[in-house]
């Protein structure tokens, strides 16, 4: 894995990269030419540090340091991943790859974060072309999973091979475009849209409000879970995607779109998206529509992540990449480390007393799997379930603290469990709730109460002799 | 409101309209000439009823009664609501409104599901034009809130706010197109992304699962919540929304995407399309994939409740429009009536311990609204805290199951308060846990314990007597 990353170009999109970088547990040394920069960075960290942390049941690794550097130079040397999201013109990114390339490792990726350029044009007069690959991320960059990673003719299939490896550790979805083609994928979508917006708005036809609710009432919601195609596919229902096709064949030649033609930005027709936007959003600043945003998304990809579904297996997996191993220390355990997520509140503005439930029931989970109460073993027919809960609370707990659980056994007695639960605050350790639980083991094929088995029974009797 | 509604043309899009009706309560008269459409219906409300409740946390009002015709005649007489879905053909539409104009009553709106025709050309030589008006919904209709509610210079705006009130009470989210256009607004972006999609394949660029990985890792989940102009708005940041097009405008001249053009539908592309569907997809069956879609639908739907927004915002105001009062009956309450969502269940199938406490939790909340701890009551910086939970898990609980709470007073004792729940299920009135619970008043702004106030507190007072 690498150690070390470079961020060239600060801002909302290098911000982004730095942010999740950051909170996966490496270093971050960062340069951008303009001194305000620093501020705008540090914003995105601190949005970062409230949701990113929240789409795990376990702790993020311990945050790296982050070092703001006076030149490329000094940022690159040392770098494995060099992550370059200078401005949209390419002179500009010829100039900072000769610059990185004059200091940085032979060995170190080059990736651009450019929504527009291929990389054969990133890579024309450079001094080493193969290493500098797109790495094309999407805003909120510490919560979205998608990147495109495109290289062209000159770039090593092992470089790439390489730049997903290390995406996926840092929790992202990489995506292979390959072929280079200008916008890569995403974006052309994206423009397709953009463009016909423009055309609804310029003639009066809807509002940026309606233009919004058209998409998030409908098409957004399947959108965020599967795609176009999958999507079409079951619409199509039994007669497959074949039929489908030839039914939509026709509706083609209709004239539904004016995306043949490109809109004029007139002054008048800036203002008139400016003032409408305004209308829509003018009473909130963007720091509160960051933060809204940003809860809506660890909301929906908490919802994917219990379905295990898209973004939110992929959430699953990295937690399963980056959670520690729980052990035993004098027959007690840290079973759960986790912050508080957005979704676990209520209208008292804390967290909802079944959440305690929840986290004592990963503690439970957490002491069990230390014992060998794992996948394995469940699949094997053999579970534990709760029969009873005593919970105490005792402070009231918020979104976003980082709380943690303490473990002890009360009894073991053949299928009988009884254990004990202390929830924490991990900044001043208060306690705030406690659970006697009781657990009977379970056969989950007759679903009756039975004996534990194996290394599971001998462990148990050890620990509670 | 209107009692009665005729569904015209079965299949997916009638079936949808059918199931959202019928679950709220009305009664459907269904007419398709196609006599396996009455099988394709069923499917759809059987999809429906197992996802439709679950958005909810109280109980859907009882189900309407539904019955199929032998003629459009028999279907429409009678109906306030006309839901047509027939297939996309200009002259086959206008035999079916010359027929059911013949039959109904003049009072009735006939909505069209069309997702081409402007309702100008749905109503050439129409007896009544004025009663046409497009409503044109989303797949899976049961589920996904938009509707696009389009009229001509003809029709009233009195029918289109009649058709709009009635929508709402569906759970729907009418959105007004107020000029005609040929596919509305939604579908215009959908055809717009299509073509794009469909050259990204004809080039082999892309195949069908990396266009809808390149969506649902990363566009998709912004959509799902804030459309195209809020998320734009942000990505400008404090340079404010004039800055981001004035950004954007340049790239509106670049090559980035084929719509200029339409892709030809060679038989040779079909099958392409149909292959690369097959092996991203083909191991599932439509009836899986369904059932896949709409959970994650459900879990997303919920997530965004939660934040309270959006979609979300919507079903939080439609529950409040179809849930009972509860109130005390022998100084006991069914505090809560529900069913059990998919995102409350674990991996050992079945309910997670944890959303016991949540349902425990809107028991307090069911039973205490029912003496006066209202929002108002809340505002006023009062509320109940829980200090003390005891739960016994008797059975297991299933997601899909149909469950309610009794809730009994065990004592009043000033600021003390301790009720008890029992769960039972609703097919058999099996118990499924109980919850001795132990309250305390709280002011909201010190956060310490308190006496309950005013009305409250006699109320209290009066059923512990």
């Amino acid at each position: 894995m690498i150690k070390k990353v470079a961020i060239i170009g600060g801002g909302v999109i290098g911000g982004g990269w730095a942010a999740r970088v950051l909170l996966n547990g490496l270093d971050v040394y960062v340069y951008d030419s303009d001194p305000n920069a620093e501020q705008t960075l540090l914003e995105v960290i601190d949005n970062a540090r409230f949701s990113l942390p929240m789409l795990y049941e376990s702790k993020l690794p311990n945050e790296g340091k982050i070092k703001f550097c006076e030149s490329v130079a000094e940022a690159v040397v040392d770098a494995d991943w060099i992550q370059e999201s200078v401005p949209e013109r390419l002179n500009v990114k010829h100039d900072v790859y000769d610059e990185i390339q004059t200091f940085c490792k032979t060995s170190a990726i080059i990736a651009s974060s450019t929504s527009g350029f291929k990389p054969s044009e990133l890579q024309e007069n450079s001094k080493a072309p193969e290493k500098i690959i797109v790495c094309h991320p999407f805003n909120p960059v510490y919560l979205l999973p998608l990147i495109e990673v495109v290289g062209s003719d000159k770039t090593s299939a092992r470089d790439i091979k390489k730049a997903m490896d290390v995406l996926k550790k840092l929790g992202f979805f990489p995506l292979h475009v390959r072929k280079e083609i200008d916008a890569h994928l995403a974006d052309r979508f994206l423009e397709a849209v953009w463009r016909e917006a423009l055309w609804l708005i310029n003639d009066d036809i809807a509002t940026t409000s309606e233009i919004d609710n058209a998409i998030r009432y409908g098409f957004g919601l399947r959108w965020a879970q599967m795609g176009l195609f999958e999507t079409y596919r079951i619409a199509g229902g039994k007669a497959g995607m074949q039929h489908f096709l030839s039914q939509f064949g026709p509706c083609l030649q209709w004239p539904w779109t004016k995306l043949m033609d490109v809109p004029e930005l007139t002054d008048e027709l800036v203002k008139k998206i400016a003032s409408q936007s305004d209308s829509q959003s003018g009473d909130k600043s963007i720091r509160e529509l960051e933060r809204t945003r940003d809860k809506n998304l660890v909301a929906i990809l908490r919802s994917l992540k219990q379905q295990n579904f898209a973004a939110g297996n992929l959430i699953s997996n990295h937690e399963e990449m980056i959670s520690e191993k729980k052990t035993l220390k004098n027959k007690m355990i840290v079973s759960v480390e986790r912050v508080i997520p957005v979704d676990w509140t209520d209208y008292n503005g804390h967290m909802n007393e079944g959440r305690y439930g929840q986290v004592f029931s990963d503690a439970a989970d957490g002491f069990l799997s230390s014992v060998g109460v794992d996948s394995v073993y469940i699949d094997s027919g053999n579970s534990y379930f709760t029969v009873e809960n005593h919970i105490k609370y005792l402070n009231e707990t918020l979104a976003g603290e980082h709380i943690y659980v303490d473990t002890s056994v009360l009894l073991v007695d053949g299928k009988k469990l009884k254990l004990f639960h202390t929830m924490r605050r991990k900044t001043d350790k208060i306690e705030l709730a406690t659970c006697e639980q009781f657990l009977l083991h379970v056969d989950l094929n007759t679903r009756k109460s039975s004996e534990p088995v194996g290394e599971v029974a001998s462990k148990l009797q050890e620990i509670f002799k």
